[in-house]
């Protein structure tokens, strides 16, 4: 069954049920490009709600809508806020560059609902019209790049930052607790001077921080707001102060600071804040590929590889190979990064396209965002709590392998000289010998002199010959 | 209702009417990453169940299961090759590198649907056993990335070549109808000598063309199969036959000729054959992008703009602004290029790390490809029904364009001179008179001579001086 | 003529007049790769001297190095920082993932000046040895990144802050001066409401305000030294003090506050703040990219595009066709930008990929970064002197064009109503008249309320309707 | 001292001794753009230098020029081909984007050495003239993208194939040799059924030979050329024969194969054929990184890695460790993979970026081409010859960690039952014995029934159950 409404082209049949109206439904035959996976998910849903909502609002007390509407509105915005129309956003992410189509879902959604609670009729646009009302002082070139703020800066803090502080925090705490086993370093792959366990997680640590300050920076910019710039920036058709209020609305709605743009013009025509955000997203999935593969590398094996860490067994590896686990967690990591990475260019191809007025390009800027913070808040979630929760050293190997390194042997120079030292790491080296062998057996130092001095911890930290 | 499922790890509750078993449970609880866009389609699901009805069939074939274990099998695949059992393949592309969760999906599902054609109880792994039946002779590391194979083939073939080839034919017919119409050429965006719509449209084609080539070259690459390798490339417990029979059959099922790749080594522990076809998808979509840029520059204005093309009215542009048509079809196709650049990028980046015997970036790898695969296959779809058939030269403003111009001055120079014709090109620049009106207040020429001399058309082929 | 060097290989000839020793010669015969262009240049070989100068001024303050050995090579060091032996770096940037070549070619030839200073013979490592003096406390694995950090934070102080701030302060007057111009807006390349000259370029300004906030955001991570880390980021073998000492010499020789990386595990093993400067250097090219290219589109024609900018003539155009004016300087940037997205993929990528204790991809990162920051420095310098400055308003074509176009007609809408200003508009379209032609014929408002009304101007800013 | 020298912008001074003219001269003053690095080399000068001579022979034989013209004109582009004029090349690849500069560059030097030859005076344009004489029938539009094609298939034919096939067939040879070497199987990075080294290698020349197929396939788009297009691709002022003809030139001055391009539009305005060759330059990039990474995997430890390959010791490690041999060779590949990754991003990009009848990133493209190309021939040389041709199993590592492998007691089901192969397994994991310990310990077999049943080379070959 369905109804009939019309727009400035005239007269489309849209299904009876639906909350959307004509140009969602001509949207429905343009463009079907990809349907199962790049329809909008949740976080564009919800921004689009809280933008008309807030609009609703400012408009309100500027006088700009009579306050039935702007209430009749607001409510049926919470109800898109609220997830309880999600099922009336069908559009696709590869529609018209600005997003125009997705923000007319919107406004015919919220005007049809509102009409509803106003016990008028679904498609009259009656007494709530979707352009006049719902998209009053807007236009879509200021809307959906608000919309995307909105719903980027919503990710970051409801998904990313508590996803990525739990994996931070989880290998914090490993740091701290490992802070005492020494290990061999590697250095191009290669057998190296003594670390400890701690020192290498802090540095896994120190990556996670650095990307995440650099992702908090890049969120500055997406606080931003094009709002009050409606078609090409000057804000023609908006009242001077609906941006700035609207964007005040925005902030009490999600209690995250939101601002008005300081230049409208740069808002509309480039993405730079979305470009910035996706390099640091970009940097936290390069971050996070270190760590999985050190993690996956560490754990290799389990008796012709490094073997010094165990993982978690989470899955079957082999039936009748006891031992092997597979680091599938690390696994699924690296492949994330490789998608973030990709989504990257894609977001820094697309935001160097603007031309003149507008850049055109908003919907897959905003939907390869949105991808990579979620990619990235459910890989580290999956990746803490299924592998790096579990992490624990394999302390006869790594004191097996400390014992076997012959790197120690600078330990010596300064009791035995240089040249004896390095006579004693010949000897083990082509022996195939252990150090202490070696030692021992060069005549140059008794066993306990050996024990006192070449004591890896010793090695972990700063010493300036004497 | 669950019923209780044993792996090697021990027993796990699986919904009761799942067909999938304790694998795919514990990958569901362990890998909730992207879970509401990155399950698998349609294609990949296929393409596992083509694989095991060809691996059931060769095992058959070669005496390695009993005919009717191998016929259940076979007709449990033909359920999963239908689309009949898409709801039971839960898992997420990031998981295991490998793809070892959704190898053993694809056991669990059919040696379920197996075990109930056989009247067996669902979970007895009786008399169906999904390792030693439906896996048999196989490993993940060698069916999924034949799986992963067989669903680009299907894709190439079953949606890239036809969309690319009716928007390939639309435009060549595009280029033959519009081959007489003339119009200014533009080199650095500053006019030029003219050219005709037709040749601007063949060159159009002439990169598809070069494209189309270029995908149907690496599709090459993708007809070898990794099946026969087993788990390290070698074959190990696999008959010597298998791989070569399983892909035979392979071809069989599909209509499309497979073959066992040359160096099984090579094909589990990197997938240069993918890398390959992404590489060409991105050529493709460079083209595309090409394309729907020259359209949606041609047809800018409509009064400030190229305005030489008109594309048709899709949906509204301005309510009070007539002739304002947005170019949102090649808007589509360009975010979508950007999408291919992005995800070829995460391809090339996946398929550089594989280490020793195995890739472990088989999943993000084929979803990328597949993703690209029907995104171009969609936009050049919907480009060529919504705006490329539509497309029609705006003959009055092509013609104003052209007399505007002044590159057509070069035609004077043989008729009267270098320097006499320079003067008139000089004088019509600065007075903004047309190059005719220049030429006659010369006095240099006749209207006649003019028009005899001064003819486009001519200047759009192969001249040498006289 | 040559001389014969030794190192723990053994001996080797080295030309008799080379500064450099033993393991720049292997160097040099071991890594044939790209020679004619990846030798380093400038700003890597004066940040090795720096280095080395700080290094020997805080070993002799913490009493590491005898005072006269410490002056000697702080002098030599000051040749290499001055220019005077550039010539003795003749490394290539594909060699030892660490630098550690590059690092042994400062050594060597700091050395063997030093040594020349103080009436040694060269080659002889007396009285200041390459190692056990110059690269005292240091390893290449925290110089090199050290000096990797040093070279680009000149780079961004001396060149790039410098060049890009006259583009934007250039842009930022012609803001000024063209605040008034009032022209057509495009949004989807498609004629929109006014907006002044002004504002357009005021939205350039924004662009290169935020990118250079952000350049100067991650330049505060590459600020911090992997100095005193040694080989594996413990500092074994420095004095406890070494680092933060040499740092605070490298601020007092630069003038550049620098300080120790709070984690030296995360400065040997990742380089991400040189990932975050390449990125943000991208977001410049970005935005450089958008800018160039609205120049080239606006000035395009000169008669059968848009149009309305002038740009200076640098070059022979068409040495017949008067007016055309090819816009070269925006194409050099834009190529630009194209190759600063490549090396920013470079950057992104090689980041990636450390392992353990060290990530040996830090020459192919500090060149790329390097040549990045070059490249949009004088891309920026000669866009602005060749281009920027002389870009000209062609304000008949600009009036022209806001004659013609139709967007104003929403002007008329408060005074003769939606209905009646849309059927002026439609007449203007069919009949190709203006707008004010047409609103006259309509006999709804005289000419003097048509200019009244009809006020570009007032529409570039924000305005309720009433 | 300086010459003065005249071009329709009028007079300019030329350094006295320069062949080039007027046009370089400017373009030197207006392109200042990362001089010390991106001037074009060699294959470029050459390229353009046997395009030159190429068209004046085919004009020369159209009767398009005087035969005596023809003939200075051909001499004095042998000087260039043969490098004798290279520094008379001085311009940037970051200027006009079709490359106009360095083609008139090309015209001036030659036209000025033809003019010296003839006994006339530099400068003068008598008796042979840049433009009329040298540039005849041609436009930059199609002479450089002609040159770049010229440049990347003889950069392709005289260095790349040479060094790749060289890596090819080194490590073919290696293959065979070490056919016999069975060693333990990895994946997911952890131990697996045994494998050959030589099987291993295999795997690798795979890659290669796939690789090199690839870009084959690519050179012969690049055979196809734009010559005979001129400013637009219509061929206006060119004779109808004249493309064709030089092609035929061209092809008997170089020995390789090259052809009028099908379509001259999109030769122009794309450049497909280079994005497509760089495409194939990553896949084998993406090879090579494998290919080193394996190697230096294998190669890490002495002690505390893999251990199982020997690469040689090239420089010095540690001086006082020994043994310790860093992988600086798969370092330097590894860096040149990420730059070749990066240049395809570049070109990749660009190449989309066409508009109208021409795409304006033509030297940028050209130049990551040609830098990819030398980048990885100079690479697996270095690699070939410093570290694959001395590559050596370290035997006792590799039967030690075979004889350590668990892996092998698949070997036992088919005798023993999996429950008791299992078991055994168990025990030795849980023991830290080896397999055999554990076998022999269970009582199910004897030492000779061992040795008989678990023979690894048997397990890297196909193998069904019985």
């Amino acid at each position: 069954m369905t109804r009939v409404e019309t727009d400035s082209m005239g007269p489309i049949e849209v299904p009876e049920d639906a909350y959307w109206g004509a140009q969602t439904q001509r949207s429905l035959g343009n463009f079907d490009i990809g349907r199962d996976t790049f329809v909008w998910g949740r976080p564009m849903i919800k921004a689009l709600g809280i933008l008309k909502k807030a609009a609703a609002q400012a408009n309100g007390e500027l006088g700009e809508l009579p306050a039935d509407i702007a209430d009749y509105i607001v409510q049926a915005a919470d109800d898109v806020i609220a997830g309880r129309l999600d099922d009336q956003f069908p559009l696709v992410v590869f529609q018209t560059g600005s997003g125009t189509q997705s923000n007319m879902n919107a406004n015919e959604v919220i005007s049809n609902r509102a009409i509803e609670l106003a016990g008028g009729e679904r498609g009259s646009k009656k007494p709530v019209h979707p352009n006049d009302h719902v998209n009053r002082g807007q236009s879509s070139n200021d809307t959906f790049p608000t919309a995307m703020h909105i719903a980027v800066v919503g990710e970051l803090n409801d998904r990313l930052y508590g996803a990525i502080t739990h994996l931070r925090d989880t290998l914090a705490a490993k740091a701290d607790e490992f802070a005492e086993v020494v290990m061999v370093g590697r250095t191009h792959l290669q057998d190296a001077t003594p670390v400890t366990l701690g020192q290498v997680i802090s540095g896994w640590v120190a990556q996670i921080d650095f990307a995440l300050e650099d992702i908090h920076h890049a969120e500055v910019g997406v606080r931003e707001l094009a709002i009050g710039g409606t078609a090409v920036g000057t804000g023609l058709n908006a009242h001077p102060d609906f941006g700035k209020l609207a964007a005040k609305k925005i902030s009490e709605e999600t209690g995250l600071e939101f601002v008005q743009a300081p230049n409208l013009f740069a808002s509309l025509s480039a993405h730079d804040a979305l470009v910035e955000v996706s390099s640091a997203l970009r940097l936290l999935a390069g971050a996070m590929m270190k760590i999985a593969n050190d993690v996956r590398w560490y754990a290799s094996g389990p008796r012709n590889g490094i073997g010094e860490l165990r993982i978690p067994e989470n899955e079957p590896g082999s039936s009748i190979m006891p031992g092997k686990v597979n680091p599938t967690q690390s696994e699924a990591v690296t492949m994330v990064a490789t998608r973030v990475f990709g989504n990257d260019a894609t977001v820094g191809f697309a935001g160097s396209q603007g031309n003149f007025q507008l850049n055109v390009f908003k919907p897959v800027m905003a939907h390869a965002v949105l991808e990579s913070t979620r990619l990235l808040a459910d890989a580290a979630r999956s990746f803490t709590d299924h592998a790096v929760a579990g992490l624990e050293p394999n302390r006869e190997r790594i004191q097996a392998n400390l014992d076997s390194n012959l790197m120690q042997v600078t330990a010596l120079n300064r009791h035995i000289g240089y040249d004896a030292a390095a006579a004693i790491a010949k000897d083990a080296n082509k022996t195939g010998s252990t150090l202490r062998e070696a030692a021992l057996r060069s005549g140059k130092l008794t066993e306990a002199e050996f024990d006192a001095w070449v004591v890896p911890m010793d090695m972990t930290h700063p010493s300036a010959a004497e």
